[in-house]
């Protein structure tokens, strides 16, 4: 893949400064600049970069004048990083760029795939299962019977998706992502033993969700575990049965939802955070990396610490538990000298 | 799969009131009703929405009257929540009711199994491996040399176990479950770098002991990492070397057991904990969730924090932490009180 | 796998005391011992166990003079703890010593792999993969386009690697772990909805790296996140994009570092850990278990705590936030004298 600086402009429809025949392969950073490299430069923060690039060419905004010789040619756009982030995505679709059925894929009889689907090798996809178009199945997924997946979405390596769960259009589910697993639901029999509860509802992922690598999310007792439209989940994250995550909520790394949970809309949820089953998470609440929330949170909150506090009531009590040793001593001072000015017992 | 009321009262040995040609075709909460539901009141709490509810069937118990005309048909029975949850596992059996070789699995020749397992697509079976009946080995499962497996275990797409590991019968792991991983087992040279200790034991389950998605169980250095009958893993759990957990104990999300602690039996670990090596937890020790194990706990113990204490000792503390500012302000205060009362120095 | 003392002695240049013709065909710990068995001793505080032990071969150092009579033969070497591990490392072997290309694997045809590697059933491996010498890929592995792996790399049942990422000599990667998948990187739109930014870096695992089960490393947005040489991380650990990992750190279970974040070498982090995004941690810094860092951290600290405060500070504050209530107690009683001691109002 390799493209000139003409090609680019064109693409873009940028102004070219320099040698428009110069060829480029990779795209980096304009600090990492070498030979064959696309870098741009968008904030005048890193304007010094650019005098000691070694890239091929360098995307720029109409607005920059150098105020020295450059090394790269240069190509003048409207707006530098979205012409820039227009480059990466071209770029990453054709690493991405996949197609047809592998002969070592498994697709039952009965399932109906669209005609353009990509299935890669090894990958399993089971009986009644509705695959929409321009989909991508990689190597080794397992998509049980009765799935239904929309338009657009991308399975990668090794996702396994159990029977009847439901994937909207344009969804992303990484490698190891497994969606409807059975709920940790038991019911404690009188000699300490368990009772395993049949997990027999499934899990709803509406269009836009994307999960990251190894998350697992739990089919519901009965009905559904709903993430909704525009749903960002990072990697190592639990979503347990019965849960709903509201629309455009992003939730990062190893965070766990337990059973039965409801968040709100376009909540930032960082990582490592645990909320407890049962409860109602406002919309648009930030919860801070680590958190544990054991109650009910109000729209608009920000919250940290376990059990959880508004963030800053939590900075306020934390900043004096680092000085409790010294506030011990305060106390033991004040009780020495209030004993010295006490009047001697006896009188 | 579709069942009339007849059919249905048959099954539960119940009575009904109404349409005994009804037909339903699935489960559903009783808030949730519709046509062609099946659903149950088991609880006086939920009578109201009986009334208004769509489902065409609704198991009740044999002390139900209605006070109102109902829409859906009745079965009376003696047990209105059991019956309701024999369906729950009748309908997830029918979904789960796998059978037979898949020609695309891999089978060694010196494998024994059992004539009547499932082993779904692209799944391997290696060399001297020992299965059970009724077993169902979903797709793309991995299960390494000399591993032995009980009756009635179900490794659900995706599962690998490692070598020389041992299922005992009616295990149920869910995908993503890795058993038998190298324990994090390295000795530090002198130029800080590691040499790594091989890790030669493997990992037992006992029977009916469920594992929960992407969950990792470490092999032991020698000898066995030992997870005992009834116990129940959720998702995302990891188990370390050489650990043993106690009978019917019960580990949810995210949890971590580090290396040669030992878990007493009927426990109860809340999600996000983490237990430090070479401890030991006693029975019925109830672990709140994020709780962060520094040193051995005692039968029946309820404890949190980090590093965790009695449940209720954290709490206090924790309470009058959420007012320290105000704590701070009282000890000034004082301070200055006890000022203004010192005679002048100097006299 | 049966060797005779004889032939145990030989392999360790030891000294037999006893049967040389005792057949052993299993590892076990002294205090384990059974027929068949071979056990070490080198530590005097377990010389006890040797005297009863049922193992039949015991391997000891030359030092060793018993003071009763033993059941088993005796092995004098040098150094009974590295003897050991040497045979350790040779049991282990035996187990990972698979070899060939299995006939239902997938190699592309544009891929270049060296001639001796063992590739597992339902392995796939890309268009333009790089594979050295002596390299095992176990079955249901995934290695995407342009993957470079060099010698002697073990994948385990079930890895995933995404295109463009690079695999340095003697790394393990264990079932389950995903290399290179997309960062968790949006940019929030004016609606509250996401565009995601396309992540076309790579990941660069240097030489020596092991990493546990299930455990996810992103590639970065453009250039590479890196793990340096002898880094070992555990179980379900999660490395986000642009991180940078010194050389022989060491990472414990379930473990996340954020965005960007630079760490240093020779760390030891315990397990639980959550690191923030874009901080530097310095060299040889020891985190404790479920410690959560927000800003830099100096070299050689030692810290626990979120957030994280120096290790021995956190405790002593700790101690004293364990003994609250009591403290408040002191302040109130405190209050009540001064008040006893002020003159009446009104004089």
């Amino acid at each position: 893949m390799e493209f000139s600086a003409k090609q680019i402009s064109l693409l873009l429809n940028g102004e070219i400064i320099g040698n428009e025949d110069v060829r480029v392969n990779t795209l980096c950073k304009i600090e990492d600049g070498k030979e064959g490299g696309l870098s741009f430069l968008a904030n005048d923060k890193y304007e010094h970069f650019i005098y000691d690039c070694n890239s091929s060419i360098v995307i720029v905004n109409k607005s920059f004048s150098p105020n020295k010789a450059l090394k790269p040619t240069i190509i003048k756009v409207d707006n530098a990083y979205e012409s820039f982030a227009k480059l990466l995505d071209i770029y990453n679709d054709y690493f991405l760029n996949k197609t047809g059925v592998a002969s070592l894929s498994f697709i039952s009889k009965t399932a109906k795939v669209d005609e353009d689907i990509y299935v890669g090798e090894f990958a399993f996809i089971g009986e009644g299962v509705k695959i929409g178009k321009h989909v991508k199945v990689y190597p080794n997924c397992y998509i049980g019977d009765n799935v239904i997946i929309g338009d657009n979405v991308t399975l990668f390596a090794g996702v396994r998706i159990y029977h009847n769960c439901i994937i909207g259009n344009n969804c992303i589910l990484h490698s190891g992502v497994v969606i409807g697993t059975d709920g940790f639901g038991f019911a404690p029999l009188e000699d300490g033993s368990f009772k395993k509860i049949a997990q027999i509802g499934n899990v709803i992922l509406e269009d836009d969700v994307e999960v990251g690598a190894n998350s697992t999310i739990d089919r519901s007792t009965m009905g559904s575990t709903i993430i909704e439209k525009g749903v960002k989940i990072d990697n190592l994250v639990q979503i347990a049965h019965n849960v709903v995550v509201g629309k455009n909520t992003a939730i990062a790394s190893q965070t766990g939802v337990a059973g039965s949970s409801k968040i709100g809309h376009n909540c930032f949820i960082g990582g490592q955070v645990g909320i407890a089953g049962h409860l109602t998470i406002g919309n648009r609440v930030k919860i801070g990396g680590q958190a544990g929330i054991l109650s009910n949170i109000k729209d608009d909150s920000t919250i940290m610490g376990t059990p959880a506090l508004n963030a800053k009531d939590f900075m306020r009590s934390y900043s004096i538990f680092r000085k409790l040793p010294q506030m011990q001593k305060q106390i033991d001072e004040l009780t020495k000298k209030l004993e010295s000015l006490s009047p001697p017992s006896g009188i």
